[in-house]
């Protein structure tokens, strides 16, 4: 299965309502730039890579019925819009942008669906090899037998890419290779990803433990973890690392556990043009996630409670920085590196003549 | 408002039902042993200084009607039994046999009922002097004019004690003396008694924000905290602090910001018999706290969602521990002294002889 599958009108996109995850597996139909740009900004789609993926199909539609210059810039924007930390999104509408403005308005809409298709195939490519190489960064680390105690945070696995994942990618080669692998799943509040990496990791039969965000420096502490590996919304060019909130303080407790963090993630997530970690848009999201609650009743119907009045204040950074320091390794597509910029002008030297 | 309150039959206690609220202020009466034991192990009372008093009322309870010594014995051991972490419960129980013992059976219910009081009181009287030392304490590092930006753990309040509360109780102090305060409160999955915290200040008026755990590192690390004070569970005797799972994420990030870090709390926490953090005991909960989901429907009805299977592994440590080396100052109704053996000897001198 794959979180998101053109259809055969080559007008619209099936995709996973993620929403609806861990308690139903929904499929949605999108077949509009509105629907793509409700879809990416709602986290019915989520995760760094499949949003660029989704923003790529996303323009596809919208140059459906009329591809001039005014419409495709109108819809950049527009999809643009909707999140502002992960660099994927954009990356993947510049290089639509680049492939279309050079061609006259009557080819851009198969062109579009063309290369939309390629950047969603490249990044199931990407993420396999992620898969290879961070399973060889694991093994370096892991014990030579016996169990793999990993963490990781929110949810890089499949359902953030378009097929096996960024940090979860090695994991499933682990199993794959029949290492037995067991996860320890942060719920990732206020959004719960965790609970899609743990649906995930179900799925694939992997043994996993959903424990509270709060729990993960006791884990650390205790010697309960052998390496860390969480995805990315955004690399600075120095190696400082933009991830869901909470990723921070993982890597601050695993820096003083001595325990390995290591960050996952595509060409599309590293950000050249960006300096250092500081440079990186946060995004703020609304307060009503922190105020209400999802689940699902003794029948399996999805519901809400409030567990907050609306008069009561509430932050809601989606974000935080982990600097480089903090980061044991890069591990990309071709291969693991530092988190620097040397070591990652190395992994890409095609970089460096900027 | 007191958390608990003996009534006038000498026989049984009035306490807010803490799993109720921030949705419903619901008061319960408790009048047995039994009462008393699942009030405490269903944190319908918790924080660590309440459950200590709320274990001497029970022990009260439990002598109405026969006060034989192994009627002490068990109903102690019933007490004791309920959570292991918080230092106060043990404290409370030893200080109510040392007081029962001696007398005989006939006169131990009503020198319980006064014993349990006495004990309340003086609960009350050290969070009152927990709130003055640690008003200085914040005065030297919080700015001489302008907005104290604090952060909290957990819920330390009034609702955690019998009055005052501990952590917060600075916080009230500073309010009442007319510092503008606004204070970050950490959800505290997966009890969310920062949402106890919320409802707290809220009702005295106090600014605060409510954010998800994972924002902690963020926080502190955009130089938007002053200082983070949280309570404890129990300190060791070389200042190593039990406190809600989650604390030490925030010590973590606090060091690494050069935000003062500090920990409030009476006497009772203390645990000089306790040589290091290593040796307390650490609750781990029932799974289910994780699973299922408590709030309110659209009329305020509280209720209850699923939110994991049953069949998902989870893990729910309760307490973590944070190394004395992450605390800035142990503030105690005595004053505010370095995390340290030496530290506390000079708070309690009369420690020093064991």
């Amino acid at each position: 299965m794959r979180t998101i599958r053109p259809l055969a009108d080559d007008r619209s996109v099936e995709i996973i309502d993620q929403t609806a995850l861990p308690h139903v597996l929904r499929l949605l139909r999108l077949s509009s730039l509105g629907d793509a740009v409700r879809a990416i900004a709602s986290m019915q789609v989520r995760g760094a890579p499949l949003i660029g993926v989704t923003a790529a199909y996303g323009l596809a539609m919208a140059l459906a019925d009329r591809a001039d210059d005014a419409q495709l810039q109108a819809a950049v924007e527009a999809l643009a819009a909707t999140r502002p930390t992960a660099i994927n999104l954009r990356w993947a509408l510049r290089r639509m942008q680049q492939c279309l403005s050079a061609l006259p308005p009557a080819e851009r809409a198969p062109a579009a669906w063309r290369e939309a298709a390629a950047i969603a195939e490249e990044d199931v490519r990407q993420c396999r090899l992620i898969g290879e190489h961070g399973l060889r960064v694991l093994r370096a680390c892991c014990p030579a037998t016996g169990r793999w105690r990993l963490m990781t945070h929110c949810n890089a696995g499949w359902l953030a890419t378009v097929d096996h994942g960024t940090a979860l990618a090695p994991i499933y080669a682990a199993s794959a290779a029949g290492i037995d692998v067991h996860v320890w799943v942060s719920e990732t509040r206020p959004r719960n990803q965790g609970l899609l990496t743990a649906w995930e990791l179900g799925q694939q039969g992997i043994s996993h433990t959903v424990v509270a965000d709060n729990a993960a420096g006791l884990l650390l502490a205790r010697g309960e973890v052998d390496a860390v590996i969480v995805g990315a919304d955004r690399i600075a060019a120095n190696g400082d690392v933009a991830n869901k909130i909470g990723t921070y303080l993982k890597a601050l407790a695993a820096a003083v556990a001595k325990v390995p963090f290591y960050v996952a993630a595509p060409r599309s997530t590293i950000d050249f043009a960006c300096p250092e970690g500081a440079a990186i848009p946060l995004e703020a999201r609304a307060g009503d996630e922190l105020r209400l609650l999802q689940g699902s009743d003794a029948i399996g119907n999805v519901g809400w409670l409030r567990q907050l009045d609306a008069s009561v204040a509430v932050a809601n950074p989606a974000f935080d920085l982990t600097p480089a320091a903090f980061v044991s390794g890069l591990i990309s597509e071709r291969g693991c590196c530092p988190a620097t910029r040397a070591g990652l002008l190395a992994l890409y030297p095609e970089e460096g003549h900027g």
